[in-house]
Formats: structure tokens, sequence, C-alpha cells
């Protein structure tokens, strides 16, 4: 388990003697490298070969090798936020949430953006440099190797995962896709639909099958049957919402009601009906997924499932913070919930 | 002048001797405390009256003191990046553009916003305590004392401004909010359009006075007078682009085309237009301003004038990254130019 940092000397001797406790000295000897090299991958230091770094690594995770710091008088007041990119809107939610929680702590959010990172210095060697009380991680894929680094830091760390990745062994917090599926469509139907469909986000991503699930079981339960052309994978993105939306409504009997997986792809589905000359709502109801800011925007603006993005991200930042020694690793689904603006109505 | 920091023990002795360096122990001296209160102003401690404080940060500013920093063995990997608040969408692509010049420069992004910053330690105190190499404010107003309590800690500082308030003193980075105007009013002449609306930002902004100068001065060039009924003051936002939309599109002569003076208030026109049955751009041609990532995906998307947001806090972190001694503040103005989509066409 991550463990949190405490104060103290960080040298070879330090910790000698206690018996309990790994010192930087005794990694050394098992990677047959000076004491000095292993504080240069504690630290981050560039000069260290790839595989030196990764055998030092492994030894540190192996023996749970608990940091100490000594640079710092009081603890780094920072926490740490790393995307993988800072290009979707929903970003902007997640940095809000960790802004204030990370605020009630007295602490600020420093942001990495791995596709904007300096590539000469792994982010993550730059992050301990200067020192963070935990990490927010939004990537697509936290690997093994990643994963190992962190725990070889001792850093706490957390994943908000919008994608609904599960692994019971590292703190997740992510939202309930299934119930958010499956009360956009129970709307639509309430409403008098029946023939509704659905653009989930790829396939590939666990939170898109559970919405698309979500909206299969709410069209089973009322009866209905499901026209296998009006469910369609896309991408999250308007382009996505826009493609499929325009196969649908382009159907000799296309569908009264779309729930469309995410706000963005609302948006492209609102294109596509104007296009068509379908209007929202009288002759098309439409759902997103989401309720980002520009949810209110939209003309008119629209009936979507809230996914609490900025509760979530602040969630995981009180989690990391609470992190203490031998915490246990917890998965959390904040709840959705359906926010009925203009664009649903019973059918025309 | 804001400096550099420099390494070197922060002693009264340090700089003793020297002749040419003032030092802490002059400042205590002089401000008629011990130097230990001085170094915990410098450090940002709270356990110093406020009014012990503000004497010390004005001694500090008086004598161009400059502080060396001893805590760090290499300089502080971050930079910050101060909000108002982190409400607008365009705080996003503010974030982009900063985030991006420090990853060139190997730094993160500290974000602070004051509407979520714990209250009881100021947030340059924070900042200062953590170290940074340089601020990038993103406020409504940066008043005297927070200029002063800058310099007096010898931090470099820039302010990105999408405001345009004028200060020779500071390093400003906005971008040509008058052009813009002009470009855009024109283009709608362009297309045939006469009778033109402008809704500007807020009166007291100097950015929404230039951009509204900018329309006036185009209808002047071509000959178009000006119906005073054709003119309002918003609030940047989608409600101040409604509210006068309605208005405008009440009139019994409403306008055949818009600048909306911000990418949110032409959302609020697209639904003033919706509810009015006035078609865009059929009925109604229709300019924004900023090309947020939105304006894309508006239906249909927006015609628009591009505040190069991204770039303008790329070059406040670049200008503070190289600001050395005695380097002078620099008040630049990015250009704007017309991105032209589909919300406008010759009048119908």
């Amino acid at each position: 388990m991550p463990r949190r940092r405490r104060e103290g000397p960080d040298t070879p001797e330090a910790g000698h003697g206690r018996g309990r406790r790994v010192t930087i000295a005794h990694i050394a000897a098992a990677a047959g490298v000076s004491p000095s090299t292993v504080s240069k991958v504690l630290n981050g230091n560039s000069d260290v070969s790839a595989a030196t770094r990764q055998r030092v690594q492994s030894l540190l995770a192996e023996h749970s090798y608990e940091r100490r710091s000594s640079a710092q008088a009081e603890p780094p007041l920072l926490i740490d936020l790393v995307f993988q990119e800072l290009e979707s809107p929903w970003a902007m939610e997640i940095i809000k949430g960790a802004v204030q929680a990370a605020g009630e702590a007295g602490l600020n959010v420093a942001l990495t953006s791995l596709s904007e990172h300096d590539t000469t210095r792994p982010w993550l060697d730059h992050i301990c440099a200067r020192g963070t009380q935990g990490v927010i991680l939004l990537l697509a894929n936290l690997d093994r190797r990643q994963r190992a680094e962190l725990r070889s830091r001792g850093l706490p760390f957390a994943v908000v995962d919008p994608r609904g990745e599960p692994d019971p062994s590292i703190t997740t917090v992510g939202a309930t896709n299934w119930s958010g599926g499956f009360n956009a469509t129970r709307h639509l139907i309430e409403l008098g639909h029946e023939r509704i469909g659905m653009i989930s986000g790829p396939l590939d991503l666990l939170c898109s099958r559970a919405r698309m699930d979500g909206y299969r079981s709410a069209m089973e339960s009322a009866g209905l049957s499901i026209d296998p052309d009006l469910m369609a994978w896309g991408d999250f993105h308007v382009d996505g919402g826009f493609k499929a939306a325009m196969t649908m409504l382009s159907l000799p009997k296309r569908p009264t009601a779309l729930f469309a997986g995410s706000d963005l792809q609302a948006l492209g589905v609102l294109e596509a009906a104007r296009l068509q000359h379908v209007r929202v709502p009288a002759d098309l109801s439409l759902v997103g997924f989401d309720d980002l800011p520009l949810s209110t925007w939209t003309s008119p603006p629209l009936t979507t499932v809230r996914q609490p993005l900025a509760d979530m991200a602040a969630t995981a930042v009180r989690l990391v913070l609470a992190h203490g020694d031998g915490a246990r690793a917890q998965s959390i689904e904040l709840a959705t919930s359906l926010v009925v603006r203009e664009t649903s109505a019973p059918p025309g």
C-alpha cells in the first residue's frame, strides 16, 4: 500500500539499526548499486540508466521502502492532478472539484498533461523531485509499471475514472453509469416513446457498455424491443454523435427519441437534427450524459444525466489526503441523476 | 522591478558587507522588528500581525530587497496560475496554454482559484512557502497592495488579461479587441447587412468598450448609421446575450445581423432566436468573439472572432520565465482573427 511520507533525514544511516525499516543502503546492496544511485532514483534524477532505475524501483516496491523527506520543513503544499490530455470539457469540471477540495486542505493543485509534458524527464520523477502530498490520475490506462512506480515512491494516489475501469487494488472514484443509462431511457419511455435509439461511447470503455446495458434493461423492463439499427457506438465527442444521428435520422422509420451517451454526442445529434429538418423536441426527444455546463447553453437546453465530475475529483482528493498507513484501496461510485430540461417531450 | 530569485543563504549576514545589497538585517532595523520577523514575512508565516507585515513589505518593496533562496537545491519546478474563479470556459483555454508552455520548460502549473482558496492564509504566502518560478494572474483587479506584495517577494509575474486593462508598470498579455470588433462588423457589412446590432460585454471592462468601438468604427466607415436600440452592454455570459437579443428581436424593425461580443453571449442569442422563430443564418446572421471549442459545436457552427487565449497564457509563461534582472514590463496584444463558419450569410 502507498504510505504517507514522514518527516526525517533521508540517508542510509537514518533507519539503520531500527531493524524493521528498509533503508536506502539495503536497497543499494540488493541492487548492486551505490546508495547515491538509489537516492537519485528516489529523487527522479535523470542520470540513471533505464535498466538500473527499473531494478531499483522493483526492489523499492518489493521491500515496501518507506520514504522520508528531508527537503521540506513542512509537507509540500501541493496535490497533483495528472491528465492524459486536457482536451475534453469535462477536464474543467475535474479541475474545479480538485481545486476546491485541495483549497479546503490548504493545498494548491499542480497540473500535468502527459501530452504536453517535457518528455526528457518522466512525469513522476518530476513530481517527486518537487514533492507532493498525492496524485490524482485521469489516464486512459494506468499500466502495471506506472502503478509500481507510484507505490515504490510511497505516494498515495487515486484514479478518477469516468470510464469505470475496475481494479480492486487501487482507489478509484467513478459514477453509476448503468443506473444513468437506465434512468435516461426510462424517462423517455415514461414520456410515451417506444422507438428509442442509443448512441453510446466507445465499445472498449466499460462506462459505455454500462450505459448501453442500462438502456437495454430499461427497454426490456418496459417490454419494448430494440431495433439493432438504433444502437450505435460513438467516440464520446461531437462527431461521433453527429455521424450516428445522421444515419439513424435517415432511416425509413426514424427514432422518436435518442439517448446520446454524452453531452458532446448530444450536441452532434442536435446538429444532425437541424440539417435533416428534425425539430427537437417536437420531432425528436434527446437525452445527454454528463451535465457539463454547456448542457444548459444548448438550444434548446439539454435534458441529461448528471455525472458529478467535480464531486468525483473532490472525493479522490479527500481520499488521497486521508490515506494513512495501511488504508485499503476503495472503489467508490457516486450517484448519477436525471436532469430534465427542454429536449425531451412526449412524441409528437 | 521583480527579479529572478538566486540561490544562496538567506540570513542577515549573507549580503552584509557587500554594500550594494539590502539585507534582512537592514529591513529589520528600518522596520523596528527582529530579523526573524522579516524572515517570517518573506516566508509567508501567519504569526505576524497584519500591520507589521504591511510595514515590512513596504520596506522590502521600497528597498528593492532581492530574495535569495536556500530551501531548494534546484529552482522550484512550478509556475503558478492564479484565477479569481474557475467558472468561465475560457479558463480551460488559459490552462491549456500555460500547461503547454510550462511543459516545454520542464515545469508543472500550480493552480489557485481565489474563490476556493483557504482564506486562513493569503494565497501569495502559500505560493511563496512552497516556491515558484513566477506567477501568471487572471484577476478581475490586481490592486496596488497585491502588486507591491508580488514585488516585495521578488517574484516575476504577468497578467493575462482578456479584459485589456492597461498598466504600463506591469507585464500584460491581451488581444486586439478593437480590431476584432471592427473585423466582425466589416464581415457582416460585406455580406450586405445594414441593420446590424452589437451586444458587448460589461460597460466597465475596457475590452468590451474596445469591441464596441470597433463595431462603431466599421459602421461609420461604411457610412451606416447606428440605431441606439441595437447597442447593448451584456455580462459576457449566456444570459446577457439572451436578454439583449430577446429585446432586439422583438423590435418592430429587428436587426438582420448581430455581433454578440463573446461566444457565450452568442449562445444566448441562438436561444433567443429559437424562441422567437428567427432562423440563423436565414433570418439573422450572428458573430461571436473568443472562438472557444464550443463555437464549433453550436448548431449551426458559430462564425466568431478568434481570441488566442491559449497563446496568450503561453506567452505570459514565457515572459515570466525569461524575466531577468532589469527586464522592462511589456504590454503585448496578440492578434485576433475572424473565423467564418455557418451563422453568417447574406441577408435573406
